[in-house]
């Protein structure tokens, strides 16, 4: 039905769906050291990357996934200044974080050092931050990097990772999310991207179960529309340290000196409230609590 | 990639992008006197009902759709008795608009006979509410019945139509909504399903343009996921006739006695905030200033 030489399509072997979008050209294809990474030019949306076969991001509509990774977080910690980003190759994290004035440092830690080097290529609107004095990076396995670093020497951890298979398997699991705390200042915030709130409610609740037992007290997933993910639902999974996350930095938001596509005050707030179904699903876990209406 | 014995697919012109099902079984294929109806049995999301090639629902995620056109309307409206609900086939829009106690009629004005008896037959849960005495269906041309329609004898007209094009395409025009007007009484509300924020804001702009010019005093477009539909992330326009729209029966909305899926206090308080692309694209219209942050 849709031809081959003309659609790239996703399949979601867990929900028996595809995303698919026209193509002008294959614009690039390699195997790097961990992974293969294509490159197309769609009709509609502009550049699209996908790593072994996942859509990651469109030009078009990435903005929706990068600013609910990073503004929630970001206005709703009083005063954060030293972030780190695990994975988020394509540097529109990075980007977004560093819109923040009082941000002192942002370090991206993602493996694959192609991804960037691509990202900077194709992508170059998302790489306009990278060459901000506040901007690091570092090319090296994220979980080795958290397991190193200081103790309470963070503000917000943005874990922006491919799903939870190959490369990024080890950032789901509990060992990681134990460092993830303990690196973090008292006061700080850990978002994980928790994949779609229709298909994959079992893993959200696996990584509110981690972060209970790494010793986060509110954990809170944001659900947001994503065009490109599987059922073109996402969510973010937050969660602080000492800290509650239903407060956030109202008058900050409304005076915020950079612009937005998608996220707002209002948008902020909707996003702390989670559907009907999905509060019932997570209230059976004791963490979830937190995250009631 | 998707092989076309074994996946349903849309393809949406508008996008260059596609939504598809992987199938067990083409139950059903009819040519009706208005279009051409195909029933599937997806893997994962139970049967789906095409028209004309558009999906139009799926068994697991319909309830998205069905809850947001119906729910925030009638949880505004102070005391909603009298319903007309134009298109609709499936039911499921009948279905949770008869959740309220206190609606008193609900009239189904479908054209095509052939997609409510279908179904029936395919998906009983949403005609769960069709024996209901306080239900009524009439097949027939809504055009025709609301130019028909006595002055001020509605409280909530709900349009759950197709795509405006075929059949549908006169509910989205100036004079069908100056007859929704007309039979409204004071303090009514419409509601019109507007396709994808990120892919028809042209359309969502003209939709609030004939509730303006209609007479319509407050107008609000809500946006909620959809999976099945293009981009998954669909809206819902309301316009009220001599009524604000931000405010809402919140106790009653806590204290409902009757289940829903995706709809709660929260989810309506998040679904008045616009997304800022959408603010920003809409408040050039002069009568969307009422839908501002």
């Amino acid at each position: 039905m849709l031809d081959k030489e003309r659609w790239f399509s996703e399949p979601c072997k867990d929900a028996g769906n595809a995303i698919s979008y026209e193509i002008d050209a294959h614009l690039h294809h390699e195997k790097s050291e961990f992974q293969t990474i294509d490159i197309y030019k769609t009709t509609h949306f502009g550049h699209l990357m996908a790593i072994d076969g996942f859509i990651m991001l469109t030009q078009r509509d990435n903005f929706l996934y990068h600013e609910m990774m990073t503004h929630p977080a970001l206005f709703t910690h009083d005063r954060p200044q030293d972030v780190v980003v695990v994975g988020g190759g394509d540097c529109g994290t990075l980007r977004e974080v560093l819109r923040h004035a009082g941000v002192k440092s942002c370090l991206q830690v993602e493996i694959d050092e192609r991804v960037t080097r691509l990202a900077e290529q194709y992508f170059p609107e998302l790489c306009s931050a990278n060459e901000d004095p506040r901007a690091a990076f570092k090319f090296d396995d994220a979980i080795r990097h958290m397991a190193e670093a200081e103790d309470e020497s963070l503000d917000v951890i943005i874990i922006d990772s491919t799903d939870p298979v190959g490369p990024a398997e080890g950032l789901f699991g509990p060992s990681f999310m134990a460092n993830c705390f303990r690196t973090l200042r008292p006061g700080g915030i850990i978002v994980q991207q928790s994949e779609s709130p229709l298909i994959h409610q079992e893993l959200i609740g696996q990584i509110r179960g981690n972060m209970t037992q790494a010793g986060f007290d509110a954990i809170k997933t944001l659900c947001f529309p994503q065009s490109c993910y599987p059922s073109g639902w996402w969510s973010a999974t937050m969660a602080g340290k000492g800290r509650d996350l239903s407060q956030y930095r109202q008058a900050d938001i409304a005076q915020r000196d950079f612009k937005t596509e998608y996220y707002n005050e209002g948008i902020h707030a909707g996003a702390l409230h989670l559907p009907e179904f999905l509060r019932r699903a997570l209230e059976h876990s004791p963490e979830n609590a937190s995250n009631s209406q």
